[in-house]
């Protein structure tokens, strides 16, 4: 299993253009990746969320319990970072869950452990700043996106987008994802299929 | 004029804590602050957003037009940056527009100059990924509760964390952000009244 991990470690890292053989070899040592089970709960709603997580493979869901119902509010799939910045940042509790959809391979960082590598490979600040820039311009997407659209658009976009996640998750947490009832996400289905 | 936006500008940079007053000053010489007009549009679709915005004063208003029709998808205020980061990062062009709901006072940033002040004043990077990691966790929790909520609760909770904002834009818009008509709005707005 040890060797699964480093691998998929590596296999990742060598697609960083910006990084020489020799950043990855560094990084390889120093980063620590780790295996989860389909279920285990990573950061539970009151917890400070002090790591940084990355989805090797796998795929993690977000979700808020509001009076006793279960709220998905993001999913992270390979290539993702799953932060709770407010959290994270603050130091402050969170109000998010984040759980395991699938069994996972996760990068697991932590703050001081990132500046260490970041005075050694004076690259790396300027890689994880564009990372997370991307990451927030996505974000930033969604949440316009999801403000200006109906249930029926988001759901057609998720298609597009995301289509991978359609197989990887319940149908009761996608729809919960697009703000609306399993009912009404059977039914918004069964239009398309007539229509389509 | 030129007083008054300098001005401002050191008024909000004396704020942080971690610049010493030298800092302020060699700042205060180098970054750009400018004066628009309520109505102004500072990124229109299409564009390539290659500028970071920050308000020192007014408000400005994030949208997408859908098939004709004007969605508000975020406002900004006091102490808040304006960054399209998916057109920034990436240097594409931009699906949403920016327009001054007020006559404004901004830092108008770019990234080259943002790169020569964090090698004179170190601590300046430092300060800039701190604020990005919080405008990006609330962010992520604006689209959490977006998702999580009804319009109704989205109106009550725009209440309680931005009230300045019911006086400050039009109501079409405020309805739009929480992702309803106007005669929604209306009608939420009369039960809560009545409910007292």
């Amino acid at each position: 299993m040890e060797n699964r991990l480093k691998s998929e470690l590596v296999s990742f890292l060598s697609k960083i253009p910006e990084l020489s053989k020799n950043d990855v070899d560094l990084l390889a040592e120093n980063i620590p990746v780790k295996f989860f089970k389909k279920g285990t709960i990573l950061v539970k709603e009151g917890d400070v969320c002090n790591k940084c997580f990355f989805v090797l493979k796998g795929c993690l869901r977000q979700y808020l319990i509001i009076n006793g119902v279960d709220k998905t509010t993001q999913f992270y799939t390979e290539n993702q970072a799953a932060v709770f910045f407010t959290s994270f940042t603050n130091k402050i509790k969170s109000e998010s869950h984040l759980s395991c959809v699938e069994d996972c391979i996760l990068i697991v960082g932590e703050p001081g452990s990132e500046e260490e590598m970041n005075e050694q490979i004076p690259i790396l600040g300027q890689i994880t700043r564009k990372m997370m820039e991307q990451d927030f311009g996505k974000t930033q997407d969604e949440l316009s996106y999801f403000i200006a659209s109906s249930p029926e658009e988001r759901y057609l976009n998720l298609i597009k987008t995301k289509p991978d996640l359609l197989q990887r998750v319940p149908q009761h947490q996608l729809a919960s994802y697009i703000g609306i009832s399993p009912e009404s996400l059977s039914r918004i289905r069964k239009r398309l299929m007539k229509a389509g």
